[in-house]
This record gives structure tokens, sequence and C-alpha cells, in this order.
């Protein structure tokens, strides 16, 4: 079995790592670590409100006994020696420091934005750009590390680059515009999205994500060359707003191609091209990426968030788009806290276990 | 005093019209129109529940107590002897009938969409496209009548005609994509959008909606040719969408322009185009169509729908777009159900008093 | 296997008991009924809308594939012979037409109120009043019925009886306050609560309800005398109300008792009564009918309301009150569509079939 | 004119005060008041975002505008030369320090619990128990100081008591039960009440607001004896719950009284009792502190909150209750932030103004 720590276990993202690896086959939880404060208790007093008596334990599904009684330890002082892998599901200012003291030794797979614009460090997503691990060894030349760091992207950039994948390799992209109703869990609970400020409203703006999203998208869907990614050549224009949703984003999406493009033509695309994906097989990963609907008031992010256990990308309401050349329009529904966070994380070490890069 | 009758007034748009009304300084409430099945009571008797006695009264305002004791008429029936003007808030199968039968005899302002792609049929915003009022000359002469119709555009159409005609008028538009967020009032009451599909929810389709914008911006923003409008020529691609918010839509809009138009120019234009608009003075008409905002959390739906009375569309988030050649994009919020319903039929027909087309 | 018909098969609590009775291992659906409209086509047709070609199903669960293509028969000519069992979905008007024509001849479970409070019908809770049962031989004797009719309690009072029994059976309940904050799917889709009413909003009224969770709650918990039931003398006073809440009802409970009743007492009870409860073992039945929280901040709707598949009554802040001598407080959170429609249902049609009422 | 402080001004609570003055007839705002941080800085800076230069104003009134350009200064270095009244606006933990410092010298009207429940201190509530004005002497006599502290109530209290004075009056009470269904703003916004909690769910528990209902509910409606109140004899049992609501608590209360009293009764008194209150008059008093309704779907938050400027407690379905002898229940909603904090506060300041407690 790969031996996991987990760094950030007590807040959300932690938890959802730890409901991801229950029961896994290949990986198992050795180690939690979170920040000074909850070091030297068992996890569950860790996460245990002092004046009521509850747990804040954050996930849909029921809290992971096996790990209850685990000690959690400082997250800079985390001993790595039987450590076969980090999942780091920290913010991005503690990950600039902790992660490189990781990485020197084992493999980190991060939730967190701090190197994912670095040149030697790639965006993966199993099944889409699985070619990109190479640039892993680059990193480890450069830097001189043992492990390396590899970041998940954005929770919005995932279900966008998942669904112009296909398009852009059969068609070519020349322009993408995107409209995201992004859920509130992906702004966390510290305190993240108030309820005062959301009910009855749309908040149209979130700090740092439009600018995220369309960098990664560029070089997710970019090529290797040489030492690096060229990125992918075609503008992506954003525009990301939170609505009243628990989970899933919604994402109205305008692509524009270089090649005729109808409608039969792209849902033949978004739906066939993952049929044989490179990430396969792999415990966490859904049968295909994308997932279609011909429902015309579908995908919800209610109805459609879960489906595959989350890691389906579901794709509707395929239109010409009267404005780009060549173009479609699509909606998408993508669950952020699922493929867009700690089990797409998850998916990403086991193609990195299979590819060698991880274990043994 | 101009003498009004309100057809459909029993339910929410008509009842909107009441409040729209009251009050007015030109324009009195003089005859009341609902179904058959209303016809021959009081207005308040018509809108109480038979079974819990409740008032079925709709609006956030009080109810207009001048009115409940007028007695409704059956539309189908409605006399027009002492009436200036009908305003007409019923849904499009019963209009297609009903406003041609009382256009002969008067005008016709409606907030129905049965008649606005009619060739003969301008669809008028006070401010933006006063000068299509000539159109009603050509209607009038086509049919035969003595009034005329006059629908005012679709609620998620208004805030969008709106802020792009400064944008047309200064830069020259070549292409529009929007992506709206609408609000649950604009699907009315029966039963409109039920609570449990749209809680923790996006409904990412509005049967009929999308066409509907596209095709009225080209119309609003088109210039009159002779007998009739030439549509402006650059595409509008939508994406409409409902989102858990009571009242007001919320647009994230990308446009590109024929000539160099940056965020600050875009500004200028944006809030400097109706500062003495053609619709100024009159009294429903807000001092400014569009209200800029700098805060980037803003524009809210619940924070700004009400701006200048509902009747301002406010517009927040002006970027640059690096998708379209010279383009911005932004965020608009239009109170749906007041600028882009009643109170927006209302300021039609004032314009229309003032230019001689209404009353006399 | 028991062969079962579901009449009003295409709404939403058909539908819940399509999915109670996948894979059950008892139960197999044979026949479908719903309105005329509906007749003659296959399921799949009947609950497909017609302009958008989009599937009307409106369970979180996936559709059941396997009666997609069984045939929908009319409701008022359903045939008997070859089913053991009615299970009937439909609104209290039809109900009281329809169920005695069934009940002739074979039983009907039902989730309508149209029979719950005449003096010869039980209204049953598995393992809470199961000794009722014996009322429906009075009912066949009385009604000269081979079947008989045995209607489900309102979803209200199923999770307040559930847990005023233990209280009732340990101390003698003398009254009970209860104030209910209920989901919306309590109201179904026809169209049950709209959005712009529920929305930042409270209903305080749900016409009839009050009523009727006060005349079961002492019916359920009352004693078989001779060839009626004597309902429990014990007061019971209601206000129930509607929240922006999708399932789940939550109630908040004031209990006074006759005996002495402090919180560890009741805990005690309300934890251990239903341990070895008569619907033991039964397919649907939860391990125990009650679950207990000691987290002050619980039971939540949200998260509670899927307790052990729907079928627990989540129990929390039991609290000593006091007003009531003897008296505790605690808040209850019981499924309203699982627990308290036809998964509910299903539990009594198998404690029947154990008790050999329904088949053989 | 009366010239206030007020300390805590940049908080949500300090905004509804310089809402609630803003041309307020008998009192100006000569100083505003906050924590250390913002202190030196001008009231615009001291509430404009640092990252994004966004205002933080949280009120649904626009920003006032005259004082944002007052100086803020520290609230533990506040120079009282020229004030005549302080309204404080901070939390209890820091009001217990500040606000006898401020009462030393000057009359301090507060929003804080800190204070309440000290037996020389009123929780006034003008035209229910403005009689307890007196209790201001013993404390100023007690504690030596030229001021006096003198809280409002709870915000869940407030409507409690309001209604039920007048059936205490007429009745006499003999135990109250009531369960709340509170809104978000109650819970402030650091951070309040997070949207991912309250969405599509109930939160059983708010810590600390049953008791302080209880103990409140009592002393209000109790009666001064010498040098002190002697509280309310009847027991009060609260269950307070949050719910998915922006502003307006909603409250269901069962209420026993000594005397008979049906609904006609109840209705009578409650809707007559404050035609001529001891706060009538007032600029902030509302003509009547109760609105009764006699639709059965009302008192609604949304629909409700706001009657009377928010000023205005509604009641509605008056109803026998099976349990209390004697008793009725009913609903009622009170805004907690208008009557239930700033506003009520102020309208508390003006009684004390007339009665000659504050100024001259």
């Amino acid at each position: 079995m790969i031996r996991a720590a987990i760094v950030g276990a007590t807040g959300i993202v932690g938890q959802q790592f730890l409901v991801a690896l229950k029961e896994h086959p290949w990986i198992e939880v050795s180690a939690l670590a979170a920040s000074e404060r909850s070091a030297g208790q068992s996890y569950r007093k860790a996460i245990t409100d002092q004046t009521s008596g509850a747990l804040r334990w954050f996930c849909d599904e029921p809290p992971v006994e096996h790990v209850m009684d685990m000690p959690v330890v400082n997250a800079a002082e985390l001993k790595l020696d039987n450590i076969d892998v980090v999942f780091s599901a920290i913010e991005s200012g503690p990950a600039k420091v902790l992660e490189p003291q990781y990485a020197e030794k084992v493999p980190v797979v991060s939730t967190a934005s701090a190197f994912r614009y670095e040149d030697d460090v790639p965006i993966l997503i199993p099944g889409v750009n699985s070619d990109h691990i190479k640039l892993l060894d680059v990193q480890r030349k450069n830097r001189g590390w043992k492990g390396f760091v590899t970041p998940d992207p954005n929770c919005t950039t995932i279900g966008l680059a998942i669904t112009l994948k296909p398009l852009h390799a059969v068609f070519g992209l020349s322009a993408v515009i995107m409209t995201s109703m992004q859920a509130m869990s992906g702004a966390g609970r510290s305190p993240g999205v108030i309820g005062l400020d959301i009910l009855d409203n749309v908040i149209p703006y979130i700090p740092g994500e439009e600018d995220k999203v369309q960098k990664e998208t560029q070089k997710i869907l970019g090529v290797i060359e040489g030492d690096r990614i060229r990125p992918a050549s075609f503008p992506v224009s954003c525009t990301c707003t939170r609505v009243a949703v628990l989970e899933g984003h919604t994402e109205a999406v305008f692509a524009a191609t270089d090649r005729a493009c109808d409608v039969a033509a792209a849902t033949e695309a978004l739906r066939g091209y993952y049929a044989d994906h490179s990430a396969s097989g792999l415990p966490s990963a859904p049968a295909n990426l994308i997932s279609v609907t011909e429902d015309p008031f579908r995908p919800q992010p209610r109805l459609d968030r879960d489906n595959d256990g989350g890691m389906a990308t579901t794709v509707g309401r395929i239109r010409p788009d009267g404005v780009m050349a060549n173009g479609v329009k699509y909606m998408l529904v993508s669950h952020n806290t699922k493929m867009g966070a700690a089990r797409g994380a998850v998916l990403t070490a086991e193609l990195l276990i299979r590819e060698g890069y991880i274990g043994k």
C-alpha cells in the first residue's frame, strides 16, 4: 500500500481527502498534519469544538472512523520517512513554504495554487494531459528534489479544460468565452460565503479566479516542448460569479473553432473522445470523463454534480453559436469539491502510481 | 388626465401596472379587465382567495386601495369609449387576439411578446430608440387602426440593449455574447419557478428566451429605413439561465467593437451617453438610464435592482476582454419587473403622450 | 414475490414507490396506473415532456430502468387479478373513490389521507403501533371487503409519533406542543411551493396540516379497545410552517409527562425503546427507529434527513422544559418523503406481509 | 439638538444607527468611535476595503453621506465633553468594559447584552414598560454615575414581549412556549451564518439565545417594586432556530392565560392595547406597536418585516390552543435589526429625551 500523509487534515479539503481515501485499494492514510494549534491531539479531538462538544466535520459523507484516533502532527515538522506521497490541502501561502520542504523527499499532490504557474510544474488532469507528467522529471532535475510538487487545477478550470480538450483535438479551438455560476463550497468555510451576502443574490466577482482559469486552461491544453509547456494559443475570457448553490460549478461556454464544428460533430467529440482515455481503469476515474445529456433543462448542479461519483463533467445544451465562427456553445456542471479538489487529486496520484512516479 | 385600462389586471404584471400608476401625474386607471372568471366582481373580490379569504396581491408595495372597489370587466368585452390607452399585461396567446381588437380604437402598450417581431411594430425603450416611434405611423396605415400596438422588450433584453447602445454609438459593435442569471419573478406565478427546482440549483434553460433576446437586441439597436427597421448587423449569442433570486436579472456581457475601446473609454460612454437622453424628464424616467459602479463586487441583484426606483441599469466590472478584438466585458443588473415590465411600459406610454401618440 | 400495483405512478410519490421497490427482496412492481391522460402509454412516454423531450423524473435517485417499458393503465380500470397489494400514491379526492374499489379485492397501502380518520382504519407505523393491525380484520368484516385500506400517517405526524411513543410508554404524556419547519417536498409539485413565495421567507400556514397532526398522533398512540381505537388522551397543539428546505421536516417538540422525566431518562427512553422493535428485521426497517445525537447543533434537515436511508428519526437538543411539569423539549428531523411517504408505506406493507395480511 | 456618539460605528449595527439617525429631528451624530484599528481615519476610509476599494456598507439603505468625512476615534479614548448620549453597538465583551466608562459621564443606550441582567438595569421597550425608566435613578445612585446604561432587549425577545404584554395585562399569563425561526442578520457578519450551513437547512440551536429570551421576557413584563423589578412569574420556554431568511424573526407562540381568553378577545387585546401607548408620538414610534393580520398565510418575514418602518410587530394566525388552559397560539414577525436593534435603541433614547433623562 502507498502510505499517504494528509497536510491540512482538519480543514474541509483535508476531510474530503479522508473520504476519498476511505477503503482505497492502493493508498492508505499514514499521517495527519495540520497547524500547530491542532498538533499533538487525536484527530477526533482536533476537530471537536471545545465549547459545544460538536464534531467539526464538514463532508456529507459520515466521518471516517478509522482515522479518529490518529495523532495530528504539526505540518511544519512532518516526518516523511515512512510516507510515499503527501496530499496537500493547505492555503497557497503556507503551501509556498511547506510544499518544497516535503518535495525534497517525496511527491506532493496539491490542491493549492502556489506552484501552478511555474514553468517546470504541470497541472495534471488524468486522461486530459497525462503526457505532461514528464515535466515532473524536469522539475526534479531543476530543483534537485527526490520528490516533486504537482498541483491540481482550480475547481473552475477543471470542467472547462476537460470539455475543451476534445473540441481542441478535433476542431482546433480559436477562442473561448466562459461565464461561471460557482458553488459556495469553492470558497471554503473561513468564512467562505456569508449567508447574508448570497441569499436572493449573485456575487459577480471572485478575486483572482478569472485569471487563474484563463492561464490554467491554456497550460493544460498546451503541448510539451522540450523542458516546458507551450500553452495553447487560443484566448480564453471568463466571468466568474458566485450563486446560492452548495456544490457543483455551472459554466456557460462559447467555443470558437478553426475547423467547421456543428452540433452533431461537437456532441460526438464530447461523448466519444474519452471513451478510452489515458486514466481509464484507475480506481477513482469515471468511465467517461464527460457525460452528455440531451435534456434541454440539464445539466443542473443539484441533479448532475454527483454523476459518476462527482468525477464526471456533465455537458448539455450543445447549440450552434451565432457569433463565433464555426463555434458551439454549451453548458457544463462539474463537482468542484470532488473532481475539482480532493478526489481529483487522488486520481492524479493514482495515475502517478501507475506510471511509477509515486511509490517504490 | 390620460385614462388607462389595465388588461390582465388581476395577475402579477397587472398589479405592477397598478403600482406604477398609483398617484401618476398624467395617467389614471379608468378600467380593469381580466379573464371571464373574474368579470363582474370588484377588484378586491377578484383577487381574494375564496378558501382562505387572503388577498392574492403579489407586489412588495402595498395593495392600491383606490382600485379595490372598481369592477373588473371581461377582457374580451372591454369598452374603449372613454379609454385613451390600454396597458396589456396578458400572455402572448390571448394578446394575439385581443390586442388588435383594442388597437383598432386606441393605443396599446404591451408587455406581451405577441407582436414584437412584426415589421411595422417597434420595440421601444425611451431614451434608447425613441426615434422608432415613427414606425407606429406605418403600423396605423398598414393596418387601418386608429390606435396601435407597441410592445416593450423582453425583461432580459432591456438591460442588455440599454448598455449596448452607448458602445454601439461610440465604438460600433461587431459581436455580443451574453450569459444571464435571471430572477424567478421573470417566470411569473402560474406556477413560475417551483421552489423544489431552484433551491441549491441553477436551471440552465428558459424556453424561447435566448432567441428573443438575440432578435430584439438587433431590432432595438437597428435604424429606421423607410417603412421598417434595419436590424443592427452585429451577431448576438446568449445563454439564459435561472437562479434563486427574487427580482433583478444579472448579465455577463462580452462586447466586441469595430473601433478601439478600452475600459476608460467604455466607462465614459456608459456613464455619459444618457446624461441628456430623449426620455429625460418623463415622470418614470431615471435621471440616467445607466448607473456605473466602481465596486468590483457590484452590481449584485439584491443590492442594485432598485437603483433609481428599479429604472436604472447598473453596470460594473468593466474589464478588457482578451478574446474579442477591441472588446470589453462587463456585468449588469436590471430590474426585470420594474424597468423590465410594467414601469417600463408606463415610461413608454409617457413618451408617447409627450410625443402626441397617446391622448391629445 | 408479492405483486404490487402502483397507482399514481407518474407523480412524485409514485416515483418514490418505484425507487423504494427497486430490487426489493419480497415485492415486485407488476402494474402501473395513473390518470386517463397517461393510460395506454409506456411509463417512459408517460413521464416524457412532449415539448422538450425531457424525462419528468423527480427523485434524486436515477430513474428505475426496468419499469420504463411497462404500460401505464387507467387507474379507474386497473385489473387486480394478478395483484397482491396496491400502493396508492394519489390525492385524497380520487383516493376516496378508487381505494374502496381496489380494497374490495386486495389490500391497499396508501399515502393519501382519505380514510385515516375512519373508526375501522388504523394508521400504522411499524414498530410503533404494530398491534393496530388487527383493526384491519374489523374493517374487512364491516365493509365486506377481501382487502382493506391502510393509510400511512401524514409526513409531519410520523416523526412526532415515533418520538412521543417511548415517552408515553415510559413516563405517560400529559400534553404536547409542537412547531414544525417543513420541507417543500411535502407540498408536491402541482405546483407545490412557488420559489417566489419561499425564498428569504417562512410561510406560517399549511392548510389542514395542524389538525391532521393533532388527530393522527392521538390515534396512533391510542389503544385498541374492542372494535376501535381509543385515542391517547393527552392534548396535542401544533403550529406548522414551511421553510426553504428541500427534504426533511424539522420539529420543535415540548412534551409534558405524568411522571418525572429528566433529560437523562428521556434520552435513555428515546434511544433504547426501539432497540428490539416490532418491525425489526423487515427489509426497509431502520435498525433503530430513533437516532439520538449529542451535537447541540443537530439535528439539521440537510445533514440528518438521510440517516439510516431516510427511515430513522433523528432527535437532539433534549432539554428540560421550564413550562411543562415533568416535561422535556427536543428537536427532531424526519425524512418526509422517505419514512414519511413511499418508503414508509413499503415498510407497512412488509409488516403486513410478515403478519400474513398481504400475499399468500 | 441632542449630540450622539456612535460606538462600534463601522460594524453593521453601528451603520444601522447612522441610518436610523439620518435626518432625525432631535438627535445629531456628533462622534464616531470604533476599535483602535479604525481610529484616526475618516469614516469613509475606515469602511473601505483596502484590496478592492469597495465600501463595506451593509445596510439596504444607501450610505449616509454626511458622516463619510467625520473622523473615527478609538472607542477606548472617546471624549464625552460635547456628547449627550452614547449609542453602543459593540459586542458584549468590550461593552462590559467601555459602557461603564461612558456611563460615568453620559447616558448609554446599548444593543449589547452585557448589563441586561443586573438588578438596577431596566430593559426598556418604549410603550411596553416605559415605567421601568425609574430604575435608572436607582442605577445612578448605586453606581455614582452621572449617566447610566440602558440596554435594549435581545432581538428575539422584543416581538415576544410586545405581544405578550397585552395578553398579560388583560388575561394574566400563566405560561408561554415559543419557537423562533430567526433571520441570519441576527448573527451579524463576523462571520455570522455561513452560506454553506444554512442553504437547504435549518440550524436548530443559537447558543445562549433561549436563556436570554426567557429571562428578558420575565423582566420586561415584571413590575417595579422598590429598588428593583420583580420579574413576571409565568414560565417561558423557548426553542430558537436559524433559517435562511435575511431579516425578520418569525415566532410561533403558545400562551396560556389565567383568565378565559378566546380568539376574539385576544385579537381585540393585541389590536387595541397599544392604541394610545406611552411612546406615542415619538419620532421613531409606530402608530401601533402591533399590527394584526387576518390573512391566514401571514405574517411572513419577507412581506411583513418592514411594516411601519420595521417598528411594528405583525401578529397573525391567532387560534385557540388545545393544550394550554384558556390559551391562544399565534405567529409573529418582528424586524430584528430595526425595532430589534438600532432603531429600537433610538426609540428608547427618544423616550428618555422626552422624560428628561437624556439632554437638557
